[in-house]
């Protein structure tokens, strides 16, 4: 079939928007069609050519959502019609680190993926005139329609609207499960977010569903505080107006740090300042902005063996299969909100201008609609 | 009274041997007969000069055991004749440490003894002009007699011998404590140990008594490995005998890294390589050895954000009072071993000699008995 994408052709390039060829689903494949996804900051990142991993020409996007068309052999799971979110981090229910509840980093089909293939070492997209075009992150949701594993589909409720819930399948998990399941953050802790962007926010309404006495938003744009304050935001410090040392004033303001720091800035420094503004004896800091390639995060060990412990994140410790779909029911049972999130709408035709609000700081998500 | 004592005058000086001057116990406090006493390497930190923060006089020594000779105003829950071992890190059971389960760090008269005095802000001891000497990590168990505040010492049973339990005061309980109250080691866990001094070779004994499968042991030294295996270590590795990056090697051994790595060398470079030695998605590496001021670790944020954890712990997470006695037990009841480690004993005059034995590395632990 043919469908309609963004094609990432070269680094640092705008995406061009084409027809493509797209073959149908082999043994453990599903055919999705893509009815909204959002812009990520990884997209930019690979689209621009910082990462250095990044393989062209490809069709990126890893934040959609969709209903099944077609599945492929042997899948027993989904069927036509299905609503679902694609995982970029898949969950077969049978590796090594699925069967290991202390994470969520499925190994089943990372190699190719990380390869820019489907799980057989193939791809299932290629250019009009036959030049195969990658996947990107096992989902590319840049494409109208596209095929993805069956592990790396979580099945969702059909009253749910995908351009809300698209969001689900990147920030808003990625904040709120790094408090849930990464942090495990307590009834009554206080906490300190770093970055108020779409990570941030969601970080912020993990913790006020997590029950956080204090929830500490830092970011150098006061005009980020009226968002956060919304979500759950009980203090906003920005450290351009702070005299004097920003760990310090945290420390105080916190009554000897915080609990749970969170880093959503990427910033290596500001890592830095988050594990040093956790609470002496038990404050926990946890990682989960992507840093430039070789940038590294340092600190007197001291701050460790003093009882901080320094964590990361990736997909907010998910299970995607397993937890998005309760993700998504706590979404339409108002536990928690998305609609402010997603700021702008766009036609595929200008995702480029998409990016170009991320850039700007005008949106917190910019959401194609097919 | 007057006592005999090893003091430090000044920094980078040997220690003098002399007759001191030590008062009563005031409120709170205890006066013990120090019998035995181990000599340590962060003794030798402040000693030597290293340590920024040390106090001149004083009189040294942390590790120690003996037995309560008088006790001061509202002492409640020790006696004359009671068998003791001093903690330097407290337990007064009402601070908020005390009160948190994730943490052993006693706050309740941390900035008397980092000043090296007892909670009144005052010293017991003093040179015969009168000179006041000061204390040191709260123990100063380098003198036949000592004061201690109650809340900093563990009572133990009478049947256990002195020249033994008194390494219970530091290094045994240190690394027994990092596998048990720290990493919380499961029974099958893989786990690599770097530095195979007296810490590391606690570290090694708690994780057989945790029931680890895989235990590693990492040092310059082939001459280690010897008593290492007797303790438990099941692998040892020479990396100056290891082609190639020190790192892969360990992840190739321990099939994908390590449960749990403990640094007990005080390394920064070693904490970085124990961190990235611990498995993807799940490891978790301890540091325990202390770094020379100044010093940082470093490494890359991905490291965490794919699952590995940094903790620190100091006297192995143990809560002295509640912890220090079961250790005791443990090791009468043939659990542990401490005997080969305690490799020389000395009397007082000889102190001197003992920290030569350390800077040579012929000790594991060098014992005085007065
Ligand atoms: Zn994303
Ligand atoms: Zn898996
Ligand atoms: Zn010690
Ligand atoms: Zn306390």
């Amino acid at each position: 079939m043919r469908t309609r994408a963004a094609v990432a052709l070269e680094a640092g390039k705008p995406l061009e928007i084409m027809e493509v060829n797209l073959e149908g689903p082999r043994a453990g494949e599903v055919l999705v069609e893509i009815k909204a996804t959002g812009l990520c900051h990884t997209d930019e990142f690979t689209r621009s050519g910082d990462d250095p991993e990044g393989i062209f020409p490809a069709i990126l996007g890893h934040e959609g959502a969709g209903v099944v068309i077609e599945v492929g052999d042997g899948v027993t799971s989904l069927e036509p019609g299905d609503h679902v979110i694609p995982l970029y981090t898949p969950e077969c229910r049978e590796c090594e680190y699925c069967l290991n509840p202390k994470t969520n980093l499925c190994q089943s089909i990372r190699s190719t993926q990380g390869q820019g293939l489907l799980p057989d070492g193939s791809t299932r997209f290629s250019m009009l005139d036959g030049t195969p075009i990658h996947h990107y992150m096992g989902c590319s949701t840049f494409a109208n329609h596209t095929v993805v594993p069956e592990i790396a589909l979580a099945k969702v409720r059909k009253d749910a609207p995908f351009d809300k819930i698209c969001y689900i399948g990147c920030g808003v998990t990625t904040g709120i499960g790094a408090v849930i399941n990464t942090a495990k953050v307590e009834i009554g802790s206080r906490a300190i977010v770093f970055g108020l962007g779409g990570i941030g926010l969601n970080v912020i309404q993990g913790l006020r569903m997590a029950g956080a006495d204090q929830i500490v938003g830092v970011d150098l744009n006061d005009g980020k505080a009226t968002m956060a304050k919304r979500f759950g935001m009980t203090d906003f410090v920005n450290p351009s107006k702070v005299e004097g040392d920003i760990v310090a004033h945290l420390v105080e303001l916190t009554r000897g740090g915080a609990d749970y720091t969170f880093d959503a800035t990427g910033n290596v420094k500001v890592m830095r300042a988050a594990l040093e503004a956790a609470h002496k004896g038990w404050g926990e800091s946890i990682i989960i902005g992507v840093a430039p390639a070789g940038a590294e995060i340092s600190t007197r060990p001291f701050q460790l063996v003093t009882g901080r412990v320094w964590r990361g994140t990736a997909f907010g410790g998910a299970s995607g299969r397993t937890d998005v779909p309760k993700i998504v029911d706590w979404y339409m049972d108002g536990k928690i909100e998305i609609d402010p999130m997603i700021t702008h709408k766009l036609p595929l035709e200008e995702i480029n201008h998409g990016f170009d609000l991320m850039h700007e700081g005008k949106s917190i998500r910019a959401v194609v609609e097919f």
